[in-house]
C-alpha cells in the first residue's frame, strides 16, 4: 500500500502534496477529537507521516502548517522579493532596471515559452501575411501551446479569442491599446471570433468604487475598444455585473473552477491573505471562466470545448496558469496564451504606464497640445546630458521611453531601425526623436478619438447583447 | 491623536481589530521593504503597537498572525469544543444529550432571542388567529427582530419570507418539511411573498456531484416543496446555478456581501480552512444576498429595501448572523429570523435527522409499511426495559423521539398531552405511543404522495421563472 501511495504521489506537483498533509493532518485531529479506535488514529498517522516524507523528497522542504511550498511563493513572487529582482503580480510591475522587466527570466520563472523566430515564421506562412510588428519586434514575447494552435489551424480546426480589460476608470491610455490593437490583427488575420471581458466585478472589489460606477466605466471603456475596429459580427464585449446575470453557462463554469481551487493555491499564485475579502478570493474563477467556451452558450450555439487563445500583457499570467491547471480536471481544453511586454511609464521602463498616474500616462482623450507637452517635458531620454556628450557618445535606445514607444507604433521597420542608428550614433538629438514620437501618436490617437464619435450607444448595445457569432464551428 | 484613535477603536468589535492590526502589520512590512524614510516607518510601527494594545484590551489576548479573536471561533465552536458544549454549524449537528441540544444555551452563544409568551402572544394578536403548533410549542423557540417585524406590520408595512434547502439527493425526509411547513403558515397568515433558495451550488461544491446532478435535485426538491401547497401567485423557488444566470440584481448583490466579508471572517463563522475550495469560501455570500429584495428585481417589480423574515432552522443562523453585519455596510436592512430546533434522528436527539442515513429517516417517498416498519425498529423510546417498570414507572418524553415526533405533527394539543401524561405515568407503552405515530404520520405522508403527484413539470416551471409575484408594497 504504502508503494502504490508513493508512486501515485510522485505524480503530484509540490502543491497539490501541500494540501495532502493538511487535509491528512486534519483527519488526524479529527480522529482523535472524535475518540476513534486506536488502530484507525493510528493508520491514519502513518499515513500522515509517509506524506510529509513524500513531501520532503518532492521539494526539499520539511512541510509546514499554512506554509505552502516555496516554489509557488516564487512565482508570486511577494513574500521572496530580492532587490535584484522584478516585481510583477496583475497589480504591480516594479523593476529597477531601466530598460525593463527581464522577460526571459520572466519566462522561467513562469514556465512559459519564448515567441521564437521559427514561430513567428510558422505564424506567417499559415496566416499567408507579414506578422504584427508586435510579433516581429518581441513585443508580444511568450506563449503557451501557440503550436497546439497552429496545428489544429493548419487542420482546418478553428479556435476564440479572449482578453479583456479591468475599467478602473474612464479614461484608457495608449498603452491600454497593445492588447486590444494585437487582438484586432489576430481577429482579421485567423478569422476567428472574439470575447472581450470587462472585469467591473473586479474593480469594485478592489477600488473604492460603487457597483453603479464600476459599470459605468465598463461601458465608456467599451467605446473605445470597438473604436479599435473590431468585427460586430464576429465580438462579444461583456461586463461581468451584467452578462453574469444574462448567462446560463457562465455561472456553472465559474463554479467549475472555484470547486476545484484551495485558498492555498491562491494564496500561492495571487499573494492573497486572511484579511482579504471572500469576493477577491474567488474572483479568480471569474476571469478563467471566459477560456471555455460553454461559458457563452449563445455565442457559440451550444458547442462546448472549442478552443480558446487569450492574448494579454504577462502580468495576467498567474490567472491563466491557474485555468490551465484546472482545464482538464473539469473536463475542458486548456487555452493557450500569447504574452505581450509591459508598456512602459512615461518617466521610464521600471513600471508601466498606469491611468492613476496622469503624469505616466498619455491618454486617449489627450489633445495634440497635450501629447506634445507630456511627451517633451515627461519621457524618459536615453540621451546624454549635453548635446556635445551626445554627438560624441550616443544615446541609449534601451532606455529611451520614446525610443520604446516608437516600437509599439511606429510601423515602418526601416525607419524605427535608421532612428536607433541615428540616435546611438549620435547623429539625432533627443528633441528630435520626441518630435518623430509626437508626431506619430497625434495622428493615431486623433484617429482613435474620431472613431471613437462614430461609436453610438446602439452599437455599445449590440457588442454588449449576447448573440450568435457570425462563425461555423 | 493617540487619544482619538483609541476612542474610534473602542467601537470596534473584536475582529474588526483584529484585522486593524493585521492590516497595519502588513503596511509596516510594506514601508521596511520599500525602504521608506525612518519616520515614516517609527510612525507605522508606533501606530502598530497601540492597535495591538487596543486588541489586548479588547479581547483579553495577546495579538496573533492569523489567529482570529476566539470568541469568533467559540461562535464556531469547531476548535475549541468541549465535551459538554452542542456542536452546532451548518453541516453538522451533534450533542452527547438524549434530550438533543440545550437550546437556551445556543440562544445565548448565538447572541438571538427567545420566542417568549409575550411575543407569541403579539403574534396572535396580529394575525387574530391561533398561532402554528411550532411557536406553541417551542419548535420555532428563538428568532431575531420579529418585534420590529411585527412593528411594521402594525403599521401595514409588509415584507418578504425567504427560506431554503440545499438540495444534496433527491430523497426528502420529514425533517426537511419543518420550516416549509411553518412558512406556508407564515405566508397564509400574513398573506406575504415568499421566495425559496435551492442551493444546487452548494451542494456541488461540497459534495462528490457534478452540477447537472445537483441541478436535478433541485428540480426534484422543488416538487416536495410544492406539494406543501405554497401560493403560486406569492412564491418563487429558484435554482441557484440557474438564477444567477437569469437575474441582473442577484450577482450584484452577492458580490457587495463579498467584498464586505474577508476570509478571517468566514473562518471565524464557518471554520473554513486554507485546504478549503474558494467556491466555499465565498459560498456564504450566495445564501445572504436573498436577505435582500433587489436580488429579485422582477420578482418586486424592481422595489429595493423590503423588509425580509428568514424562518429556518438553527444551524443556518451563521449565515445571518453574518448577513446581518453585512447589511448596514451595504445600505440593506438586515434580515429579521425565526429559529427551528433540528428534527431528530430516529435514533435519538442527539443528531438531527439525516437523509444520508437512510435508517435515521422517514422519507417522503416511504410507504405506509416502511414507516411503521422505521418506526417500530428504529424510532429511539424512552420506555422502561420491561411492561413491569414501564407501568411501575413511567416513560421519558423528553428522550422518546416517537413522543418529539407528535410534538412536530399532532395538530391536537389536549390529545398530545393526555400522551404525555399517560406515557409518563406508565399508562400508554412504547408500542402504543409508536402506534399513535404511525397513525399521524402515514395519513401525513400519503397526502403529501398524493399532492406531490399533481405536480406538473408545468408548475415547476411556473414557480421557478422569475416573474412579478401578485402582491404591491
Amino acid at each position: 500500500m504504502a508503494d502504490g501511495l508513493n508512486c501515485d504521489l510522485k505524480s503530484l506537483t509540490p502543491l497539490q502534496l501541500f494540501e495532502k498533509v493538511t487535509e491528512q493532518g486534519e483527519k488526524v485531529r479529527a480522529l482523535k477529537a472524535g475518540k476513534a479506535p486506536k488502530d484507525e488514529i493510528d493508520a491514519a498517522v502513518r499515513m500522515l507521516l509517509s506524506l510529509k516524507q513524500s513531501y520532503k523528497i518532492a521539494t526539499g522542504q520539511d512541510y509546514q502548517a499554512g506554509m505552502p511550498p516555496r516554489d509557488l511563493v516564487l512565482i508570486n513572487n511577494s513574500t521572496t522579493k530580492e532587490d535584484d529582482e522584478d516585481f510583477v503580480d496583475p497589480w504591480t510591475v516594479q523593476t529597477s532596471n531601466a530598460k525593463g522587466v527581464d522577460y526571459d527570466k520572466l519566462i522561467v520563472r513562469f514556465g512559459s515559452s519564448k515567441i521564437d523566430t521559427d514561430l513567428i515564421n510558422r505564424i506567417e506562412r499559415a496566416i499567408g501575411q507579414k506578422p504584427h510588428r508586435f510579433l516581429r519586434r518581441g513585443i508580444f514575447f511568450s506563449h503557451r501551446d501557440m503550436d497546439q494552435i497552429l496545428d489544429a489551424y493548419e487542420n482546418k480546426k478553428s479556435f476564440y479569442l479572449y482578453t479583456g480589460r479591468g475599467p478602473s476608470s474612464q479614461a484608457m491610455h495608449v498603452g491600454h491599446l497593445i492588447p486590444f490593437i494585437f487582438t484586432k490583427w489576430l481577429q482579421e488575420v485567423f478569422d476567428v471570433p472574439l470575447v472581450i471581458q470587462l472585469t467591473d466585478d473586479e474593480k469594485y472589489l478592489w477600488k473604492d468604487l460603487t457597483i453603479e460606477k464600476a459599470y459605468e466605466y465598463a461601458r465608456e471603456n467599451a467605446k473605445d475598444i470597438i473604436a479599435c475596429g473590431f468585427d460586430i459580427n464576429k465580438t462579444f464585449i461583456f461586463s461581468d455585473l451584467d452578462y453574469l446575470g444574462t448567462s446560463t453557462g457562465f455561472y456553472k463554469n465559474i463554479v467549475r473552477v472555484q470547486k476545484h481551487v484551495t485558498f492555498n493555491q491562491v494564496k500561492g499564485i495571487f499573494g492573497f491573505t486572511d484579511s482579504d475579502c471572500i469576493g477577491k478570493i474567488s474572483f479568480p474563477a471569474i476571469q478563467a471562466a471566459p477560456s471555455f467556451s460553454s461559458s457563452f452558450p449563445q455565442i457559440f450555439n451550444g458547442k462546448e470545448n472549442i478552443q480558446c487563445l487569450i492574448p494579454c500583457a504577462i502580468d495576467q499570467d498567474p490567472y491563466f496558469r491557474m485555468t490551465r491547471d484546472v482545464a482538464p480536471r473539469i473536463g475542458q481544453p486548456k487555452p493557450a496564451l500569447l504574452h505581450s511586454v509591459f508598456f512602459p511609464a512615461l518617466q521610464g521602463a521600471q513600471t508601466k504606464m498606469s491611468a492613476s498616474d496622469p503624469n505616466s500616462s498619455i491618454f486617449l482623450t489627450d489633445t495634440p497640445k497635450q501629447i506634445k507637452t507630456k511627451i517633451n517635458k515627461h519621457a524618459f531620454s536615453g540621451g546624454r546630458d549635453t548635446i556635445e556628450e551626445h554627438r560624441k557618445y550616443g544615446g541609449n535606445c534601451d532606455v529611451d521611453v520614446s525610443f520604446m514607444y516608437l516600437t509599439f507604433f511606429l510601423e515602418d521597420d526601416d525607419k524605427l531601425e535608421q532612428l536607433k542608428q541615428a540616435y546611438t550614433s549620435g547623429e539625432l538629438l533627443t528633441g528630435e526623436l520626441k518630435k518623430v514620437l509626437i508626431e506619430t501618436l497625434q495622428p493615431l490617437i486623433a484617429a482613435h478619438q474620431e472613431r471613437r464619435k462614430q461609436v453610438t450607444d446602439e452599437m455599445v448595445k449590440q457588442f454588449m447583447t449576447p448573440r450568435k457569432l457570425a462563425f461555423e464551428f
